[in-house]
């Protein structure tokens, strides 16, 4: 009927013609659909006007119905400032969108989930809190993803107390919780106890430290996290500073949350006799080192495309190694999380997802493995297709149980 | 595979369950569809990481091919503070969400472009243009919709200042540009020159400001505007305040531009001996006032629902009638033009959606009417589906013509 999208000429030279995935990204990865008809005036009069003036109405006179007849019930706003994007790096709004569609089109393949990217140009704090809140009214959630770390503490911890839609930092939390999952069953394999467990973690950023707070949920007690300069610890004296630019408070809280358990030293003297490796750094970790872990090590080296330990040289020395690849067994991915989290979140018209919620949905994808569990499967694949449908049980069954559903019923 | 949303348990009770409106609403008008497969490892890896991070990085090292590798080349972003919704007024942004994403369907069913509902919780001028700012590295175009006058002229300008993407208030051009395509036709049915006619413009807001500017930079000679006050007309002494909050500069602006042809005095007193009334004002006409009209006079009688005169009354007097009404003969509707405007406008990259653009496409609309033309056919149908290409390649062409297209190719 009109010209579409593929109908523009594109220009014949691309940064390289010869890469797939070019192509394929030309004109971007998603697109909006009707789906109401639209194909006469009586169409027109039943989704626009006059018609839509009565629900337009109706809203107005009861805003908790707005979730009912808009799309909003289901649509997760995919918000990022270019500032951590993937390990490119700060590469700022225009080129973190292309990671923006993919997260939101993953959204909806693995949790039927309208997802819009919204890439903002500012990088200051304030500012993103602001705009996201004035965004509100035309979301159910909102999913921060690719903002650095220590900002993002901050921004996330002033949109939940200023919002009533669910605020979920995909890079802690599903992060957090499909470590989570894969380190429950890790130690079912084992046969060790989550609070037997002593723990390093490399990479003191997002990730790191939402897997600190949940190990700690889940009953783990001894955490060691390690940055570049070493075992964070409270004798550091880099980690507070007057000047508040340079003051890390994430870090502070870390190095008293893990102290006395973790000690000065390396990550080298970190890993002497730990029986759980978890990178999140994209340092490396020299093989000797993980020879010296207890028996039954236990590695997740999820730094992404080059993990911390090459996982055939980790396998020589723990019975458990996984990573962020799908080209090796084991693969940790927040796919896994994501999209069943939101989906439940939006289902129940939870106010928030709490810890509660999230330990949920790590234990559900972790009893997915049920009696297959071994050495090589202790997480599912991420096309596993029970994984949404269950981790968005999970999530709607806590909610109500902790009474954060709008929709309780 | 998942819990899709149409699986969501809907609550029995609806504000009118007789109301097929109504369960049309539920849940929504439109959804995001992938347009990538999703079946894989392989798919994902080319999608999504590690694929994506080629392209980021292509897009950091150039940003202009940003458009050419994400859907932000074919979006718009409709964005509205709801304060002046339908006829319905501030109902605010929640109770605004339904017009919204009526606006986004038709944007894709018209002219294949991906629209976005974006519903404000501020209504201040500076939030609301600082917010789009920020947001506009996600969007190929801003779409400004149901924001009350004055203030939606001050946040057009500014955001037009601050933008390098087109920015269009379709409650203004949109109005306007088809407005004017049917004064085109109706003038030629009558044969008259534009710049012989005498106008009443009903309406002072966004609409009848806008109509007042396009019909000057068509050559409108003569035009009188009417508010509730009367003539808008430099005698008056309630357009201008010490104080800025009262003050209205855009009605001492149309004060000053309709003079000295406009005089002082009400509506009938205007519609004497005039050619033609455009009603955008919700107010009433008297059948008397059209009958003093001159000899062969045309009536745009566009308030919706309830025009501003019935227009089987007003055909006793008038040679052509038209109304914003599908269930009437001419109906003026903006649906001819924003989806064209911006399918044209994103294909060519324009910077703007400049003056000679609109007149274009007003042209370009009113000439698809040819020699059908009659006093019940001065407009193409909204579901004509020769409009949006049509209007599509009047704003390419004057787009490079006027050298604001990004794209010239």
């Amino acid at each position: 009927m009109v010209a579409t999208h593929s109908d523009i000429d594109m220009p014949l030279d691309s940064p390289d013609p010869t890469d797939p995935v070019f192509a394929l990204h030309r004109g971007g990865k998603m697109q909006i659909a009707a789906t109401v008809p639209l194909h006469d005036a009586d169409d027109l009069a039943m989704s626009y006007t006059p018609g839509v003036a009565r629900v337009c109405e109706a809203i107005a006179a009861d805003p908790e119905i707005a979730h009912e007849y808009t799309w909003v019930s289901n649509t997760v706003a995919v918000v990022t400032d270019g500032s951590a994007v993937l390990g490119l790096g700060n590469i700022g709004p225009a080129a973190s969108m292309p990671v923006m569609e993919g997260k939101a089109v993953l959204f909806k393949q693995f949790g039927g989930v309208d997802a819009i990217p919204i890439a903002l140009n500012t990088q200051d704090v304030d500012e993103i809190v602001e705009t996201v809140v004035r965004l509100a009214p035309s979301f159910g959630g909102i999913n921060l993803e690719d903002i650095s770390s220590p900002r993002c503490f901050e921004i996330e911890r002033q949109l939940i107390e200023r919002l009533d839609i669910p605020v979920f930092h995909d890079d802690q939390h599903g992060t957090a919780v499909v470590t989570l999952a894969a380190l429950i069953n890790a130690a079912r394999l084992t046969d060790r106890d989550l609070s037997e467990l002593k723990v390093v973690i490399s990479g003191a950023g997002a990730a790191g430290v939402a897997i600190t707070k949940i190990l700690r949920s889940a009953g783990v007690a001894r955490i060691a996290v390690v940055d570049r300069t070493g075992v964070i610890h409270p004798a550091r004296t880099d980690l507070s500073s007057a000047d508040p630019a340079a003051s890390n408070p994430v870090k502070q809280w870390l190095a008293d949350d893990t102290a006395p358990w973790a000690k000065p030293g390396s990550v080298e003297d970190a890993l002497n006799c730990a029986d759980v490796f978890i990178g999140v750094s994209g340092g490396t970790v020299p093989e000797s080192a993980v020879a010296q872990m207890a028996d039954d090590a236990i590695v997740f080296a999820m730094a992404n495309p080059h993990p911390e330990i090459n996982p055939e040289v980790a396998a020589r020395h723990a019975r458990v190694v996984a990573t962020g690849r799908s080209d090796f067994p084991n693969q940790i991915n927040n796919v896994l999380v994501f999209p069943g989290i939101f989906r439940g979140a939006l289902e129940v018209r939870a106010t928030v997802i709490s810890e509660g919620m999230k330990i949920a949905a790590a234990q559900t994808i972790a009893d997915l493995v049920g009696d297959d569990l071994s050495e090589t499967y202790v997480i599912p694949s991420p096309f596993d297709p029970r994984v949404s449908t269950a981790v968005c049980k999970a999530v709607t069954d806590t909610a109500r149980r902790e009474g954060v559903a709008r929709r309780p019923y």
